[in-house]
This record gives structure tokens, C-alpha cells and sequence, in this order.
């Protein structure tokens, strides 16, 4: 069953029109005709049932069905990565949003080659993602930040867990408390020390290792997305 | 620290000849000249420190030093799995060998569509991980086999944990014993009413979910191995 996303309200009953690039795939791609049935999801009001009412070329017409699920929020856990190279970067944000990260935030770092990301092509694979793994919730992408700002506005409540992989060794159990968590990845290369020393003097940061082999940013992101899930998320 | 993987035994003070495409990595790509250090190892005798004796542009010589790390083996942990597309693959066993799994065998399932695969440039996507993470083994990557083979042949002492998409919901935790494990992901489309069958008969079948998402495989391979590696394994 194909799953699309769309960024306007669903109603039942209610027709959806189709951008040219989502006619594009449901047709071009996905092979749909009139009359063949798909789900969509919008990432506030759940999932819908619908139907192609109408396939052209360039445009487009759904008709809206029943809701099929509800929406389901991920648990408020933030991404927070440096971007490296783009099939990694790319691999980074489909994982996240597989796993259901609630938040991804590019961060640049002292280390960090690039000075910008196409925002726009992360959050569409954030979209694909979603639409692939099933989830009625797509995570916002947000735009580059230097790491030192973004610590410099930290929401206090909101526990940071630092994967250093200076601390190649026994990995710490992810244990409580429940609640508000970013997971922080470096990148290749990891933080500097003026980074290091920073994180370390803050409350709010919780230093884990990943095990004893040094993992690269894109797999550490996955592991531990994945450890804090199982241990504290909705696994 | 460049790292490099070479095929034969590595003694101290007994000179290591490289092969065209050694010298062209490290002369031509990370440029290494006559005198400068690197770490060798070969999967089973740990690693050493060496330097470059000669630089050729086809050739080169390395001579070999002290010892600096002995060989640690990854614990007992095989990676199943049924190959999908070029890019994904390659990044399964990227991951299966950064994460630590000590064997990957790609097997082939009823929804596989590749009835081949590349061994040996799977085997090269290993040796490179295990130069980029540390590691001092290097897992052996097996030939593609049918799934129903496999099970005919299996080891009784070995558990297989069967990561079923069709059990999206709560992930049970992965409890011990600890011992001879293997996990097993399969392909886009999941697994056939036959295999799901014969899986569950199977005494040495444990059967877990990967939370209320549904992963990818190559997302469910990398969880997967973490979940193990930090519940029974050498996290």
C-alpha cells in the first residue's frame, strides 16, 4: 500500500489536489490509476484512507476516506548531529525518522566541513522515511546551527547524552530518568577540545560511550537512537 | 593514523611487500611518504606499528615494528541477512563490522530479488570498516546461500534471533543467555508464510520486535546488532 505525505489539513470526504511531484510519483513511479487505493498522512491528523479520483499528468485528485490511525508522536527526543558527507547526511535523517527521533538538528562544530545543508532535500527525506516506515509523524529538520549557540539557548529540562568517542570502552547502560533528551553525535573526527571541555562543565550533558570499537558518525547515530528507544523510548 | 589491512602474517622487523592497489591507497590517496608511520593489521595477529620503506607508484615496501595492540576477537555474533540494493548492502556489512559481528552470511529468501552477490567487494567493504573503527579483526563475509540451507545446516548451540517486521509493537528486551548468537534481518517485503513457519518450529529460534516502527533492513540490522552487542555482547 503506498503511503503519501501531504502538508495540508485531511478530512474525510474532503478532496486532496496533488502537487506536480507528488502526481509524479503516485502515477510515474508507483504505477496508480483512477480508483486505486493509497494511505495518507500529514504528520498532525493522522492517517487517511483515500482513492485516486483523478490521475493526470502533471496534477491530480484524491478522494478522502475514513481515518485509519491515529496520529502517533514519538517520544520528544532530538537528533542532534554535524553534517558530513551527503549520502551519509542523507542516511542520517532517513534513520532518525525511522526510529522516530522527534526533532533532527544539524549542528556545525569546530570540526565540521560544511558551513550549510540543503534543509529543504533533509526534511523530504525525513518525509520519504516516514512514509516508508509506516509512522503518521514526520521530525521538523532544522537549519544549521553552530553547536556552541545551540548549547548557549538549551532548554534546562532537556537532558543532552553526549556519544564521545574518546570514551571507546564498556558502554554505559542508557538508563532514566524518562523524559525531554537530545542525543548529540560529533563529526568525523569528533569535538575539539575547547567542545569537550564545554560539554563536560554543562548540568544538562550526560556522557555515554558506544562500545569499543569507533563507530562513524552516521552508525553511532543509529546505535544510539536505537539504545535510547529500547531503554527509555516507545520500543 | 592511516590503517591497512594486509593478508599475511605480520612479524616484527619482517618487511611487508604491497600489492598495486596498497601503494596506489596509501601513496596516491593518503599520500604517505618513505618514513611515515602507520598501523598494520591482518585479522589475526593484532596490530603493529610500521613506516613506509619505499614508496612506489605500483609497489612499495613497509617495514614493521613492535606490536601495539593484540587481537581482539568480536564477540561470537553472526549477522544473517537478505541482500537488497547495491548501496544498502554495502552498508549492512559496512555496519555488521563496525558493530562487531565476527561472521556475515547473506542469504537468499524467498522475496530476494538478487539471486548473486559480489563476495569479494563485500569482503573489501569489511576489511575497509574494521580499518576505519580500530578494529583488529575483520569479519569473514560468506558466500550467498539459500535460507532454507542455512537452517538445514544450522549449529544446535547457536541462537538465531529472528527480527519479524510483522511484529511491529512493544520490542521485548534481549535477555540472555549470553553464548553463540546470530540475528537474522530479512529482505524488503519480509519473510514468506513458509519461512515465517518453519522459523517459528525451530528450537533455536527467538523471535523479537524492533519497536512499533518498521525499519528498513538496513536500519533493523544496525539496531539489531546494537541491541545485542549492548545487552550480551562487548559494549
Amino acid at each position: 500500500m503506498v503511503r503519501l505525505y501531504v502538508d495540508q489539513p485531511l478530512v474525510p470526504e474532503q478532496p486532496v489536489s496533488l502537487t506536480r511531484d507528488q502526481a509524479h510519483y503516485l502515477f510515474g513511479v508507483m504505477r496508480l490509476k483512477a480508483g486505486d487505493a493509497l494511505a495518507l498522512f500529514n504528520g498532525r491528523d493522522g492517517e487517511f484512507a483515500a482513492t485516486v479520483a483523478r490521475a493526470g499528468k502533471k496534477d491530480g485528485e484524491l478522494a478522502v476516506g475514513a481515518r485509519t490511525k491515529p496520529l502517533q508522536m514519538p517520544p520528544d527526543l532530538w537528533l542532534l548531529f554535524a553534517p558530513i558527507k551527503k549520502a551519509r547526511t542523507d542516511f542520517i535523517v532517513e534513520k532518525a525518522a525511522e526510529l522516530g527521533a522527534a526533532r533532527i538538528l544539524p549542528v556545525q562544530t569546530d570540526f565540521t566541513n560544511s558551513e550549510r545543508i540543503r534543509r529543504d532535500r533533509l526534511q523530504a527525506h525525513a518525509v520519504e522515511a516516514a512514509e516508508q516506515c509506516g509512522g503518521t509523524y514526520v521530525p521538523e529538520v532544522a537549519e544549521l546551527e553552530k553547536l556552541g549557540t545551540v548549547l548557549d539557548d538549551w532548554p534546562a529540562d532537556r537532558r543532552l547524552i553526549f556519544c564521545d568517542e574518546a570514551q571507546v570502552g564498556a558502554a554505559d547502560p542508557l538508563q532514566g530518568p524518562r523524559g525531554k533528551a537530545a542525543i548529540l553525535i560529533g563529526p568525523e573526527g569528533g569535538f575539539s577540545e575547547a567542545e569537550r571541555a564545554r560539554l563536560a562543565a554543562l548540568p544538562f550533558v550526560r556522557t555515554i560511550s558506544l562500545g569499543p570499537r569507533i563507530l562513524r558518525a552516521d552508525t553511532a547515530a543509529v546505535a544510539a537512537l536505537t539504545l535510547w528507544q529500547a531503554a527509555l523510548g516507545d520500543w
